[in-house]
């Protein structure tokens, strides 16, 4: 079991971009933190749906047939498989949720390491 | 695949309590937003973790053996099988996600209707 977790207090304790944190544990999936700012790879994750949430900023979820435009206090979720490409013109904090393990760029190469915070 | 959710647009919508309202899906999981206040049942989910964040407003999760003080922008998952009481002194706004089908008390006799919004 857990404790509690304050997102604005654990986004405080790093600054790297595009560098997620895991923050708990839900069921078999990761909660996570990040900060991103500017224009992340196109990439897909075909075994877990991504959930998304923004804590502060804008977030823009492009997907190949449309965008999704998040403010703060609104949340999406790509489905498993489907071409994504994050973008913030600004920094902005978001939450994420996805199947333990998977890889932020969904490819071994590129990835981010994996932390915890 | 689902539009973006914006949680305080939702929770606009309604005004019942302990009325849970699903807003979306991730993987097998439903995301459900609520107004609470008061003292819920004690009860425990067999099947799923539960996922807890607070909106707006005070949130206490009490165990057998700790309480939980959720304010706005905090969050935590009661392990599945863990008794749990949800209380709010003021109403609070808070985001769920659980297992599809999940009832809200534990119990068929006493759970809130599934909803969508």
């Amino acid at each position: 079991m857990f404790d509690k977790v304050n997102l604005a207090e654990k986004l405080a304790l790093f600054d790297d971009l595009w560098a997620p944190r895991t923050v708990g544990r839900f069921e078999g999936y990761e909660l996570r933190i990040a900060k991103v700012k500017g224009e992340f790879t196109w990439h897909r994750h075909d075994l877990t749906d991504e959930f998304f949430y923004v804590v502060s900023g804008r977030l823009t979820i492009r997907l190949r047939d449309q965008k999704i435009e998040l403010n703060a206090g609104e949340l999406y979720v790509v489905p498993r498989g489907v071409e994504h490409q994050p973008y913030a013109e600004e920094e902005a904090h978001i939450f994420m949720i996805e199947l333990a393990g998977t890889l932020n760029t969904g490819d071994e190469n590129t990835a981010a390491p994996q932390r915890e915070i």
